[in-house]
């Protein structure tokens, strides 16, 4: 661990750790439920400290950590499959893509990165339960590391949630509670609990450190990579933690002069969840009416990390890409025929994406383009029936 | 790769490679369908010569691997988490319980290891189809294995298998042709089929690199667990060749003298698909009569490699127990409630087996104990309803 301070990413005040714990005390105020977060917090480390220290021989990746290890639960998380994809990459015109498959943290999806980090945090407050709103993923890597680490975790998702999900986070023993409505609406609804029966609260960007713990999936690119950038990493975007995690880490890695450039990262939605991707076109944020598609995982009407995830896409020189959810499906079966990688439909969205980005031309073909595939297609089974027919015995 | 030969494991007698592909010319004629295969082959390897080369400082598993790495695929395999399980260990009443999630391969189970072998040797010898017969588990592991590699997959399965194993054996773009009956059935005509249209059979036990494909799982726990050889490995056993193959890592390690012991390799069956147990409890083989189980994966009547899983246990001082299908999904909500790994039934049957080891005191609580979990929860949700009550949204 290096010392660290949290910086508001609106009014950039600087608070010391355990001086705040989720949003900015000032611009948090202006947090409207069914709007984005104001006043997120980011973790800004003693970068010399981490220069002097980190080799890339022997690389210590706890400098990076915002949580000392002795807290860290045994729950290992990360450290997932980072591979070429030379079928894929002739299919679409590319000759050098990539897949980072964090389908295979142990409750299948990135999630577990954020997870387990709050889960580090709460031991080091003696917190006994973590309380979190979900799309299903979240909830279901909430109650694995609960489970394993001993805490209460209280879970809030809706009910239309993959059953997959729902019977993931019951076997992992944690307390779910249905919610008929959106992903905002549970949002909303956590927020409310945790303030009138405590515990710590994972909602993503509003503890700062699930934006630390996904982070990490970035630091592995990069050290799977041979410590390089790579040009390009299409991102999946619900809520826009995770696009920010994977900037912080390049951006890490930068103000700590181990690299000097970052990759473009290319924010890929769902065309009825749409937010981000509007605000990033028209500068105007708006939430998306009707978010529902069948990338259940990042179906969002009011993203919460909204305006941190349209940095990450224009300080990285990256832009934004719409598929509908036909295509989503068609990602998905490309993906997995021609890869060998079943992803869920938030995660096969890249695969669509960079389908539509062949075809418009919107990346140079021989530029090193990465996949970040968040999700097992596991998670869904019904989603991957819709595109299919399996043959019966005769 | 080190230089080996393939034994009979019956008449002992050598071949060179290339001169065998399947079972021994002698004694494999001996085989009748709907019995365990006769005449499996083994590995030999020039165990001197991984003794010269192989350091644990800079460790070369390739010395252990029968086929070059040149034609392993762009699938990568194997680099499953290893991890202490405190919480389920006070539960049992034992000290050191760690467990091994082979869940967490690309497509959700063991089987890729054995698929991902199997392709690099259809590549260095030039076929360009690959079949199976499967309960699922090594459909879509091969399915999977490849897409990624440009193989066309043909494969036998029974259509009862779990919706989630067909839904990734089809989305992975495989020929599947499902069978009336049970996996022995599918078996047969895998072996017909081959035998009639050629390809590459990836039946286990029946191609020997299997085995060694599956081995790797044995190697990964040696090196995680620094070096050292675990007390007892408990073992979910269907046809018999993940224990066989469990079994070959350590005659391996022993041989090349990279460690002098073997751990206790204990063999966990299902009430119903008892075949192997009976036969090291009486010395006498018998089918089992009605295999059906919740657990799928390990739902055999003749199990293939049923001789040499009764030698990997008797050779390793180790038992078998049979564990009942309520006893499996009660220990699929332990392991996931308190350490945080949801695993399909067969592979839940383990910690199954262990509470009832804790009970009958069969092994001394201060051992190092690991579980072999070899596939992941959402291979079969609807197993993992049967067990619990999902809330409904008030």
């Amino acid at each position: 661990m290096t010392s660290f301070l949290y910086v508001c990413t609106e009014c950039k005040q600087k608070f010391a750790r355990d001086t705040v714990r989720y949003l900015c005390p000032d611009c948090g105020k202006k947090y409207i439920p069914g709007a984005p977060l104001r006043g997120v917090l980011e973790v800004e480390f003693d970068y010399s400290e981490i220069a002097k220290c980190f080799t890339k021989a022997n690389p210590d990746w706890e400098l990076f950590s915002a949580v000392e290890k002795k807290y860290y639960p045994e729950y290992p998380v990360g450290g997932t499959h980072f591979s070429k994809a030379s079928r894929l990459a002739d299919k679409l015109n590319f000759k050098n893509l990539w897949i980072k498959f964090d389908g295979l943290n142990p409750s299948g999806s990135l999630k577990d990165r954020a997870s387990f980090l709050i889960a580090a945090e709460a031991k080091r407050l003696g917190e006994k339960k973590i309380v979190a709103a979900s799309t299903g993923n979240a909830a279901s890597a909430l109650a694995a590391v609960a489970a394993a680490a001993g805490f209460e975790a209280i879970i809030f998702v809706p009910e239309s949630a993959p059953i997959a999900k729902l019977v993931s986070i019951v076997q992992y023993g944690a307390k779910i509670i249905p919610v008929h409505g959106t992903y905002d609406e549970a949002f909303r609804l956590s927020l409310e609990y945790t303030e009138k029966q405590g515990g710590l609260n994972r909602n993503t960007a509003y503890h700062p450190l699930t934006i630390e713990g996904k982070k990490t999936v970035g630091l592995e690119i990069f050290a799977q990579n041979n410590f390089t950038v790579p040009d390009a990493i299409l991102v999946p975007v619900g809520d826009g933690v995770i696009i920010s995690g994977v900037y912080k880490a390049f951006y890490d890695l930068m103000s700590a002069k181990i690299t000097n450039r970052m990759p473009k990262l290319i924010c890929v939605q769902a065309e009825k969840s749409n937010a981000i991707h509007n605000f990033l076109q028209t500068g105007k944020y708006q939430n998306a009416q009707d978010p529902a598609t069948v990338a259940d995982s990042i179906s969002v009407s009011a993203p919460s990390n909204a305006y941190m995830a349209k940095r990450a896409v224009e300080e990285t020189d990256g832009f934004s890409i719409l598929v509908s959810d036909q295509e989503i499906l068609n990602g998905q079966t490309m993906l997995a025929s021609y890869a060998g990688i079943f992803a869920e439909p938030a995660a096969a969205a890249t695969a669509a994406a960079l389908a539509k980005i062949s075809k418009q031309q919107l990346l140079a073909s021989d530029q090193q383009i990465v996949l970040l595939v968040t999700g097992h297609g596991l998670k869904d089974i019904n989603a991957a029936m819709k595109n299919i027919t399996i043959p019966k015995a005769k």
